[in-house]
């Protein structure tokens, strides 16, 4: 049987950052971007060129992708050609090869949203369509509140879909845009719409998670002849979010009847690396990642209830609905149990650790583990940080040197210019190989302006470490995370730095603390301590 | 037309503690069962009695509930009568009207996981549902892989619930254990189960959220047929939770066709509590609420589109599903770059300022707001922020105070005991009614704890700003979240403080810098401006 092509489009950097609280840059566009085209997406929705500067950027410094980018813009307003309207204009200037616009397709929006006439809206779309595809590009439409529409003047909202169909539109995108819409509903609806002469091959569907149906709304216009699918990473979207992809595309690569039915543009290979474009995307907006999220959720294979876990053991399949590899995600067994250490004894060999079954240092690891986490640490991506309290556990952690300790200064005053500006400085008093060396340093970056304490700080350890510092001259900084969490009964910072060398190596370490200059001191200490391990100071791990 | 009787059966405190992570106290599962008693719940599970302490102390101090509260166990092991399992009388020694018990339907787990007969199983069943009600109990039967082993042997899993039946069970709830089944699966499925002669009225829906599809699902079922319909409060529960009742709960109460259909135990007077009793479970587990959950989250009523939030002035009904007073939430219109003009004036209103339409000022201050973003600014959350700057624009803000400089120092030592120690010391120079003071503070709390040097300088500012002092004692910050994120081309950190004073206000504040201590310093200076504006400080407001 020949399978049928289902498009999947992508609205996390348009409707995605109608997330309140989400402003992506243009560099955060561009890798989110990237990612989409790494997992095969068919459309990535780039924003609305000219009614936001981030957006107009990003078109400009768009990367090369296989799937097709779409400028989103509305169809033009009455009273002018869709030549002369100049938010049109700035939409089809940004040159993309498809551009999706937004129209009215319930009557009572045209005349009390608009003020309108029915027939002027329909014309509206007609014109706005037209002009795409005089322009050699392919034109989407979205059908803004279809469904309710339809329930209210199903002749009306047909008749908005049949005009952008006969302007010449690829896809009509029936849209649920107050997110009420129940499956059911929409199942009924599609089936009609299709009946009524619309075909199937030329209809999307966008939903909303307002009554938590969006993945299941989408499901059913897929089932009643839809094919082509709109959403967002993570579920990001105006109020309650988009359809979630992060859910659907495994759903339609696993499951039947999709799985059998339906070719999608992401292989099986791209879908392994699913969880991980999810945490991407919760790093960029430094979110601490839904541990119950569907498929990539930290929780979505972890078997707490002791009778499952113990079934686990026998076959997976009694308690999981699908491999967590197949999405890149891992099974979570309570750490208590004999599971919990074979989950660590690979972990503790990914860092070259050998531990041997059975090693009572397997439990100390996992208390130690358990402990600091009581205090606010987090060892899911502070790898570095998991396999220095590792070796320190087995012995095999070196003293490199000492910090005796540190004074960090932030002064803010006005500069002769009578201008506010801020300097810090650090002092970082050290023993290396017996001898004391202090070290000063301030926030100055070489353009003249402030970094802050942490830089200045960074800057008077690394300085001055002896036969150590040589190694440390191609380690620098690439990220920086704050969280403030629990620790116990208080409020703790938690700061997480990744670091990076010349090699191409990568890794993480954290710290946690009430002050947020010690966290990251600390992280910043880890983040040493595993490069002078990994660089393999022979001399000194001879001494352990 | 009379409505039919739909049961809410709530697990909160049992499935909903197999959330990684979660582990009610008493007191704390007294507090919830008593807030889903006031909802209207019609069953309560309450934990399992002897296979977990906390919840046999559960049962011995349960609160008295209109509810009917039950006891989850399994059915009796094989080898041995119902009345000789000591698992099973741990649960009946809970003395509760209802009973649930946990049973096999799939034929591979009876024979795989248990290592018995399917013949044995289903006498199991039989033998525990009616040694249930043969104490005078109502008997419900949990049928778990039921969908799972419908599909692989659709006789045997029917035959487990007629044996539940025929013992005198009153429900047989359907469970999907592993998550896995799709909606349109489910709605098949019980079709099939009630045309093979099982009541619908006798039958229930259990299911998981891991393919997001557990309120689908469990709406599918109704659709169906079934009466009863288990889940939880937040979504709570294994993996990736359980099909979440504070969603369920609205959109059965709500949305037809199950407004017009159904009764439920929950009132419309009632449903106003939900959005506080989702909270208060979140308050009990420490979360931050979930911003984007359908009804109950603060986004869920958010409207950042530009084109949303102009349409919602005029008619609220344009871009919502509900009303969001029905549940207990509230329509919440933030700032962005997407914002429009009306949007921002509907924003000055709530604020306090009336700006006419077509002011002037309005340009003035969405490009204000745009700079400020493009630097890494958020107003979305930081009303009190977003208020300075409009009152700035507007020439309403007085200048109540100047900070001329300040200098925080962060030690990190040992002290007396040998044990590094940290202290962070402030001094800030202000300048009030003409006149330059200088304060001094340190980090530590009154418990000797450091709470670090944003802590300390918040003190020092605080100390003696002349006349305001006063007003400024009864504020206190509540929450201190930190992002590093992108201002122009470099990463800068954006501090957004929350406060609180006396009067039960609470305001939240944004600063952004390359420096933490200089952007948490901006926003507190915001947080101090905006409660001496806020309590009136008339004198220098007749200044401006």
């Amino acid at each position: 049987m020949t399978k049928e092509r289902l498009y999947l489009y992508d609205t996390t950097l348009r409707d995605g950052q109608q997330t309140q609280g989400v402003q992506f840059s243009t560099p955060e566009k561009i890798q989110i971007a990237k990612a989409l085209d790494g997992l095969g997406l068919d459309y990535i929705e780039g924003g609305w060129p000219g009614a936001n500067p981030t957006d107009s950027a990003f078109f400009e410094e768009a990367p090369k992708t296989k799937a097709r980018l779409t400028a989103f813009g509305m169809t033009k307003r009455a009273g002018r050609s869709a030549e002369n309207d100049d938010v049109l204009a700035a939409v089809m200037n940004a040159g993309t090869k498809s551009v999706c616009l937004v129209g009215k397709s319930h009557d009572y929006h045209v005349t009390a949203a608009l003020g309108i006439s029915l027939e002027e809206n329909l014309e509206n779309i007609r014109a706005s369509v037209a002009h795409i595809v005089a322009q050699g590009r392919e034109a989407l439409y979205d059908a803004e509140h279809f469904f309710d529409g339809y329930k209210d003047n199903p002749e009306y909202a047909l008749a908005a879909c049949r005009a952008a169909l006969d302007a010449g539109a690829r896809w009509v995108v029936l849209c649920d845009t107050n997110g009420g819409a129940l499956p059911s509903e929409v199942g009924r609806i599609v089936s009609e719409v299709i009946a009524a002469g619309l075909p199937g091959d030329h209809l999307g569907i966008h939903t909303h998670n307002d009554t938590e149906n969006a993945v299941a709304c989408s499901l059913a216009a897929v089932d009643a002849g839809v094919r082509h699918l709109q959403g967002t990473l993570n579920g990001l979207g105006e109020r309650c979010g988009n359809a979630n992809l992060t859910t659907l595309i495994p759903t339609l690569l696993l499951k039947d009847p999709y799985a059998s039915k339906f070719e999608v543009g992401v292989s099986l290979d791209a879908l392994e690396g699913l969880t991980q474009v999810s945490r991407m995307l919760d790093d960029i907006l430094n979110r601490i990642p839904t541990r119950q999220a569907p498929y990539v959720g930290a929780s979505a294979f972890a078997h707490k209830a002791g009778l499952h876990a113990s079934a686990i053991l026998k076959d997976p399949s009694t308690y999981e609905h699908i491999e967590p590899e197949l999405v890149g995600n891992a099974r979570i067994i309570p750490m208590s149990n004999q599971a919990g250490q074979s989950n660590l004894r690979k972990r503790l060999t990914e860092a070259g650790l050998n531990v041997e079954k059975g090693d009572p240092a397997l439990s100390l690891i996992l208390e130690r583990i358990k402990i600091r986490e009581d205090e606010g640490y987090s060892y899911d991506t502070a790898q570095g940080s998991f396999e220095l309290l590792a070796r320190d556990a087995l012995g095999q952690l070196p003293e490199f040197f000492e910090v005796k300790r540190y004074k960090v200064t932030v002064e803010r005053r006005k500069n002769k210019y009578n201008k506010m500006v801020s300097l810090s400085e650090a002092v970082v008093v050290v023993k290396v190989d017996g001898e004391k060396r202090l070290s000063v340093s301030e926030s100055m970056d070489e353009t003249g302006s402030d970094r802050g304490p942490v830089n200045a700080l960074a800057k008077a350890l690394i300085k001055d470490l002896g036969r150590y510092s040589s190694v440390l001259e191609d380690m620098h900084l690439v990220d920086f995370k704050v969280r403030i969490t629990q620790g116990g009964t208080e409020a703790v910072t938690r700061v997480i730095i990744d670091s990076e060398d010349s090699k191409g190596r990568r890794w993480s370490t954290v710290g946690v603390s009430p002050n947020i200059i010690d966290a990251s001191f600390e992280a910043l200490l880890d983040a040493i301590r595993w490069k002078l391990i990994h660089d393999d100071q022979t001399e000194a791990l001879k001494d352990v």
